[in-house]
């Protein structure tokens, strides 16, 4: 595939085959992810790989827990409720495989340059035939000093974005685009 | 190119030929942009293209001056001081265009999906020929109520990737990469 196909071919994929991603794959995404520019050449990013399906379920049936607690005061998460509220659901979407991206706030950029390796992550797991999700949610217990000390993750860092991988089940269409907002471009 | 060489054959790019870039080229870069995923599909992006070297050359020099006048303030300025100081550095490197991604606060996470179009825009760059950079320092003015104003950008959206691109002029090497760090990755 081109580039162009990559970009406009990779989806939000949200079901799974049962099989794992091997290992030597998930090394060479993380490579590819490091490849990213960086403020000030800092490379404030980190990774933790989870493959464990017990630490995922507890970790999911807890994000569900506490968002059903906050759906009164967040309207973000009112078009979830029902997601939450369905015990079946499984935030990971039972992926195989949890790629943490932890940032280190000592550099001022670490959201954005987290975000940038986390893109190259997503289009290569596609041109590789896997699926990628960001899992926003996941952010709320990843976040906790608890899990970071379960992951060996230091306290100062942040988890900035969570993604599954594995192999996709079933085809994923294409999410309609609007049209761009262009503010100014005289010409 | 595929993915594995354009991924890592990009570069920051900060010298530029005096030719433009086609208009479009910079749609399609755009276009490439908003394909990326983003959080409950908000796609809180927009755009704005500056091609006025004169309008380049103020914001430059307004940049300079502010990050001067902060210098003893901010540990993180003091490596760029001299950069600074130097009347014939222009913080755009002299490109021909300027794409300003602006995000939409609606989103909490209108940081990260700037981000990750930003960099499908950077890798679609590189593969089309053209070098980009992000310009970080750009920031500081391109998010003040009057720069915003002038460019016709609504004063509640903030810059998040201020990104020059244009044909490059020179090679441009790679800057190597710290081993990443995987704080956990139980086998």
């Amino acid at each position: 595939m081109n580039l162009n196909e990559i970009i406009r071919g990779r989806r939000s994929v949200r079901a799974y085959e049962d099989r794992s991603v091997p290992e030597e794959v998930i090394k060479e995404l993380i490579d590819l992810g490091i490849q990213a520019p960086s403020a000030s050449r800092m490379q404030p990013w980190s990774f933790v790989v989870v493959e464990d399906k017990e630490l995922m379920r507890e970790w999911s049936d807890r994000t569900k827990e506490l968002l059903l607690s906050q759906m009164d005061d967040n309207a973000y998460l009112k078009p979830y409720q029902a997601m939450m509220e369905n015990k079946k659901f499984n935030i990971f979407h039972k992926a195989p495989c949890l790629l943490l991206i932890y940032g280190d706030p000592i550099s001022p950029a670490f959201v954005v340059d987290c975000s940038l390796a986390a893109q190259n992550i997503m289009l290569a797991a596609f041109d590789q035939g896997l699926g990628s999700c960001w899992i926003g949610f996941a952010v709320h217990i990843g976040d906790t000093p608890e899990m970071k000390h379960r992951l060996g993750v230091p306290d100062s860092y942040r988890l900035v974005a969570p993604l599954v991988l594995g192999y996709p089940r079933g085809q994923w269409p294409r999410i309609e685009r609007r049209e761009p907002i262009i503010f100014n471009w005289p010409k």
